[in-house]
């Protein structure tokens, strides 16, 4: 099994959202699961809701590696609250899902299990985690239970999360957690999907 | 197989809300599912987030209900494009779920599948499913691929979902997959349920 | 000019919400707005969406004592990252506002300057004021330049605000730059209201 | 008295979008209000939070044609039932505006007012009312009584609002209001601005 992390940060380097999917990835790789990391700012993902918005795109590359992946996760920073204008755009790319069928006519994107990871100076991590599930719920992804990790700082503070030492217990228990439940479903998934209609 | 269905209309009888449900119903019957539905306004369930808030509360007898179901399906009325105040309600006495664990040390609520039936006259399905998959993700349920079934009509207009004839066919459509997808993705949690931590 | 604080806490007594809307009053009152506090859950407000729901109902007098207010404040605690079920009944009830006229054929909320006041644990606030502005505008009330103020903890900690000491300095400001902003707004929508169609 | 119109589509040309901002454009002008409308998919917003990220970077140039305008129009499609992923960059941008006073030490944007418009094939239009309110009112922005014009079709149906004949009647209404309500608050500040802290 393979996991994908798209770092949606609004960053071409460094930053909590890495340090964040960082630690996602080894707690995958305790459960035998490899993780690709891309840093989806440093692409050229056009705007579109189209699968392939022509010359230049980077889309069909990550569209590729997305639907290759059993597990996907999705890593955001939170800005006045919402989700980054970057992980939007890879959500409306898997917009294109709704209308591909796979070889049994089942959405293209079925099987696969997705987990969200937020880290935000202060507040936004619930909404942002009902943004994203929805948005990927809509376009066939399965959510495990208790399927999101984050870190948040107290109202109106500035701190980041990668400067957090010793690295907060709440949040390793909430990534330990979610990877588990990942990658039990994706492992029921991979061995029984959903049926066709 | 067992499911549960709450019915959280304002109203004490009739509506659109209901007939959705109903449908949902009879789609899970196809697959050999019984459902109880409840309809929520009607009981007497007390403000707080305690799984017993005392004389007269209602919630302990639903919450066993609840807990007792593999499947459990929320279906609410939009108002200014939001769930109702008694989704909400239902909401956040599962909150007490977070420090509630089984025998495994699980939280109690694990390896329970959630579908979502939302209808207005006008707009705010998508957000009301957004608002629900993450409560309902926070206390332990999984949410399977195309979660929700829903309808609502033209922007401003004043047409109930109850009085569509003949009846919408993308709903109809979405609540067939919703449910198929709820079924199989219990059945397989009820073999094999998430693995304590 | 009066204002109304309606405390949509889930609770009869006490907690965080009153404790910021307290704080709001005072910032109010050094303006010579005198403020009226209401805890709705101690009230009997029906679910529906009409004016007056009948036997019992207590919303036509908090109706009176809302339409009667020039600046209406909304405090609601966060549980699992949304609005309290009360507050959500107080905005349902609201919903009528479109459909009621003043002598001028405006909404009959028209003029009035609404404030939020969000307390939680963790994790909410924006998400919280979201929700309240959008209903709250949706029926015909005005809001100011930064028109919340709210306090959250760090992600999945358990301290309320009530607790806090020393008073966190970033809120008390935000309150005071809100009562300003809503003071000086109201005065003006008081002076000259929104002409008619 | 000016004001912007940000057409936040994913398109480069045409779309629905545009064709309600003209609609909103043309009410302004029947007030005499005179607006500027910019596509923001054709310029070179960079992804940060800063108010100049740079190189090439287009938005100090809208940024100062935002400041300059008297009133700021945000139009936005829905898709998977959110704001436009070109409309959340604007916001984000627009986040500096919290670390920016005037010469009065008041945030920059003070003093003016929003508008929301929204179209999209089905469903999202209060959500997306929602995140733009809460994130403008964040930066600075006041909101007139009932600051939306939108319009959506029918649930997962496919008519856009371009082809819509004839228009609307209810959202033309729509327009009108939100205008009129615009342009009443913002002569009103325009006259006399908030007060200083």
């Amino acid at each position: 099994m393979d996991a994908i992390a798209l770092n949606c940060s609004l960053k071409s380097a460094g930053g909590s959202t890495q340090v964040l999917l960082d630690e996602v990835a080894d707690a995958l790789r305790s459960h035998d699961v490899g993780t690709t990391s891309v840093r989806v700012v440093d692409l050229d993902i056009k705007p579109g809701v189209a699968s392939d918005e022509g010359d230049g795109d980077a889309w069909p590359d990550l569209r590729r590696q997305i639907l290759d992946a059993d597990i996907v996760v999705l890593g955001t920073p939170i800005w006045l609250g919402q989700p980054s204008s970057v992980v939007k755009r890879v959500l409306e790319r898997m917009d294109a899902f709704l209308g591909e069928t796979d070889d049994q006519g089942r959405m293209i994107s079925y099987d696969k299990v997705a987990l969200v990871a937020v880290v935000g100076n202060e507040d936004g991590a619930h909404h942002v985690s009902a943004e994203l599930y929805q948005a990927l719920n809509d376009v066939g992804f399965t959510l495990p239970a208790s399927a999101v990790t984050y870190w948040v700082g107290e109202a109106m503070q500035g701190i980041d999360y990668k400067d957090k030492h010793p690295r907060p217990e709440k949040t390793q228990s909430a990534t330990e957690g979610a990877v588990r439940n990942a990658v039990h479903l994706a492992r029921l998934l991979n061995a029984q999907g959903y049926p066709a209609g």
